[in-house]
């Protein structure tokens, strides 16, 4: 495999092969999802959760909604404890598949190095990044926007996919939808007018009732080269520490290749070291989209994700719940019985070491009790 | 022993003894709690917990209570499966304190077998009945009133104690008070001027105001010959199967004559059974007392009983909680780390096979849905 220079973007919308032929999907894999304790943990984060009733670990998930897209074309970054479970969740990856962090290094490194293997493997590559814990439906759609976002990828954009907002929510970031790109295969593709970070719940308000807004889901498409060219301008320190994995990885020098960089790599986010600048030199694009999306945050979104009419939510393979006069969301992963009587919009947690009991209106807080029992040592609840 | 007739009642009031000398304590401990499911069950009982933060069950304190007033005469009513439990709470017991009911027989039938079984070993005996499942404190204040009960019952009366009420309770009982007995060693005795069943909140707050009530307790304190007497009276068939029984308790022919008798007997409560007659025949008086006391019924109940200040009151030897924002009440008979974000009024009952979330506000409702599990046969949690 002869290595192209990325530094000099190749000239991808040139490339006369059909743009999906060249996509290729990763799904970084990290993160515990610290507001889905005591559910999502270190030794059993989110992605290997069933949050959505649908029989299927988001991962899996992710990887059946992609893998039609990219037959044999799809990566999995995680980090070494996972690794196991996430074969075992996806026993068609094969060796080249899966990409081992032996520590965080949040976003950009890791998606990073996915775009400097594939790279070297191949450069006329398109990545696509989606997150491996997030729920969406339905996959029909989803495929249609992912492929606009290719097609639009390969006219040499770094392409978003903006979800049509259904509430104001303040969690999320926004983009703010600009002009048609009139690109082949992409009739809905459109420029960026500018991205928008968490807003206050009535700048929200005013987003979602003008049209103009969509969710940023933080999914993107791009060609390795331009991902790569934008990273050594933005990030060179992490641009040639990855350089350097990239090229050792697939020989015999792997292992001590990264036992020498990987742990020096500046920590940032795929955002901030790619998307940014990118947008900064006009090459960002958006796709909006209407299919259905949530990050599945905290419980409050399982409850919207899982709605039970006028009753109580009911998660888990074994559950056992009986309730009078209740609402709310039940997440489990025992077979105790669980009585629930004259509570209201509860969320209720329940796992063989630690419970929890909270409401939707405090999911979020979630996140601050987890960082008590941190500081207080409880390692074996986190 | 010889046999005194009991239906002729003895002029107990000309008995030359202390009266103190002549008191036998019987604690009947039945009942499972049903509305502090799923901590109590049937086969362990509310009695069996600490539901105060004593560190001692309820039982061991209602003995330890009683025990100074009738050291060496404290009897236990209770069924066959709590034997081995109730014995090793209270090692102290001898064979003839324990009297086992091979099946519930309600309260008539409880405490009238032993106040035969005691009036044949003793027909001069003041027997006073106090639950297994109470929180009363403090102790000193409690015999001081008791000790005034069993000089009243001296007297040849039927003696309940009236506990002054601290809030107007719609779950007890009211006792309106009369006029100055004058018993010797019973300065506060009363007469009795009515009884009343659970009022409505309104009425319950009239009672209170004025001042001339008192909780109806269920304790009360007898000779056993008036008992037996009232007994006879209002119940015949009840009477005669209890005296056939205590006639063969201490003798080689109990197992047979329990066998053949008990099954039979009719279920009916204490109260309908002994005091309704007695006080139709002008029999009862009243000790009032301000001692605290607390059936502790429920939950709410648990949450008056140990008042956490501003936050979360927790009961359990191994709890692990943690809060944010959180006020009510946890029990725990587990180790496993509680988080409660966010809730108020909260109570949460941890147990190894069954979880209940609710509120204080619906502490009464745990027997509705108690009721539904047995109807559903979900008997591994019941």
């Amino acid at each position: 495999m002869s290595e192209h220079d990325p530094s000099t973007p190749a000239p991808t919308n040139a490339c006369a092969a059909d743009p999906l032929s060249r996509f290729h999907a990763v799904i970084p894999a990290g993160g515990v999802g610290t507001r889905l304790w005591p559910l999502s943990r270190a030794a059993t984060p989110k992605f290997l959760h069933d949050l959505t009733g649908s029989g299927h670990t988001l991962i899996r998930a992710t990887y059946d909604r992609l893998e039609p897209l990219a037959p044999g074309r799809v990566m999995v970054v995680t980090g070494r404890a996972h690794r196991d479970a996430v074969v075992g969740q996806l026993p068609e990856l094969g060796e080249d598949d899966v990409v081992i962090e032996t520590e965080p290094k949040d976003s950009a490194a890791a998606i990073g190095l996915a775009a400097a293997i594939l790279h070297l493997r191949d450069p006329e590559t398109i990545l696509g990044s989606f997150a491996a814990d997030h729920a969406i439906s339905p996959d029909s759609l989803f495929r249609e926007v992912v492929a606009e976002a290719v097609h639009t990828a390969a006219t040499g954009r770094i392409v978003t996919i903006g979800i049509k907002p259904t509430y104001p929510s303040t969690g999320f970031g926004y983009i703010q939808l600009g002009e048609p790109l009139d690109v082949a295969g992409a009739p809905h593709a459109l420029t960026v007018r500018t991205f928008v970070e968490k807003p206050s719940a009535e700048v929200a308000a005013e987003y979602v009732a003008s049209g103009e807004y969509g969710w940023n889901a933080g999914m993107f498409v791009a060609p390795t080269a331009l991902m790569l060219h934008h990273l050594e301008r933005a990030q060179p320190e992490l641009y040639t520490g990855l350089m350097q994995i990239a090229r050792a990885w697939d020989g015999p020098e792997r292992d001590a290749v990264v036992a020498r960089v990987w742990p020096g790599l500046p920590k940032i986010a795929i955002d901030y070291a790619v998307a940014e600048p990118a947008a900064a030199a006009g090459d960002v694009a958006v796709v909006p989209a209407d299919f259905r999306w949530d990050d599945v945050g905290d419980f409050a979104a399982i409850g919207r994700l899982n709605p039970a009419g006028s009753g109580v939510t009911v998660l888990g393979e074994h559950a056992r719940v009986v309730t009078d006069h209740a609402t709310g969301v039940v997440v489990t992963g025992t077979n105790r019985l669980i009585a629930l009587i004259g509570v209201e919009d509860i969320v209720v947690v329940d796992t063989p070491d630690a419970l929890l009991v909270t409401t939707a209106d405090n999911a979020q807080a979630v996140k601050k009790t987890v960082e008590q029992l941190k500081a207080a040592g409880a390692d074996d609840v986190l």
